[in-house]
Order: C-alpha cells, then structure tokens, then sequence
C-alpha cells in the first residue's frame, strides 16, 4: 500500500515547472503521486482544505501539508 | 550520478519531525539527500545563501531552492 502524496497547483507554468520537480522526486515505490491543478478541478478544492492547505502550490503527503514556496528564477522568466 | 537534494532547517522540533518527511519521501534511487541544521552548521550558510535559499526551512534540489513553510499541527504541540 503506497502513501498517498497530492501536489496541488494553481496552473502557472513556470511555477508548474519548477515546483513538480518535487512531486516528481519521490520515491514511487512508497508514494502514490496526483498532481492536481485547482484552478482547473475547482471540485477538488475542498477536499484540499480539508487536509489544511492554505495556499497553492502544496503537497500533502499522507494527510499532512507543506505549504511550498518557490521564487521563480529570473532566467525561467526569460525563456 | 545522484542528483543532489540538501534539506536546510534551522534545529525546530517539531518542524524537523514534519518537515524531514519531504527529504525522507525523495526517491533514494535517484537523489543523494543531505540534511544540514544551519543553527548547528553556520558554515553552510553562505552555501545556502549562493544556492538562493531565503529561508528555512528550504529543499535545494539539483542547484534550485524551493521554500517550504509547515504549519505545526496543533497535535504536534501537544505531544
């Protein structure tokens, strides 16, 4: 049985891009990874502030949030 | 080659408890996960800074910084 992990979003690609790297980071032997975009699946967004999210982007792995904070780099910008 | 992921925080509890969990979850197949408590290691701070960290606690994965902010779960305060 693989431990849930959700990363919730808010479609921006440049933040899509650089924060997915931790969803897709961990180990898919242990974790069950969903991305979900709220801004798109507006039906997800209570199930996602039941499990504390106060922000975009999040993961939750296992019911327990990390609010992820992520200064885009000026070059991701530029491109 | 692993990639490189170094997990900073600043010596907190219960926000090492909660927050190890993200560097615990990385696939050890492909990343070399290091933790370093920048309150007990002030020598790794200017590293940190050069890797664009602005906060703890942070994940540095591969060169780029993600900032990670937890909210304590109020049963963690309890226990």
């Amino acid at each position: 049985m693989k431990t849930p992990a959700t990363f919730y979003h808010a479609g921006c690609p440049v933040c899509v891009e650089a924060e997915s790297q931790i969803a897709d980071a961990l180990d898919p032997d242990r974790y069950e990874v969903e991305l979900v975009d709220l801004g798109a699946q507006k039906d997800r967004i209570a199930a996602a502030e039941a499990a504390g999210v106060k922000s975009v982007p999040a993961l939750v792995i296992n019911g327990a949030p990390f609010h992820i904070n992520f200064g885009a780099p000026m070059s991701a910008l530029k491109s």
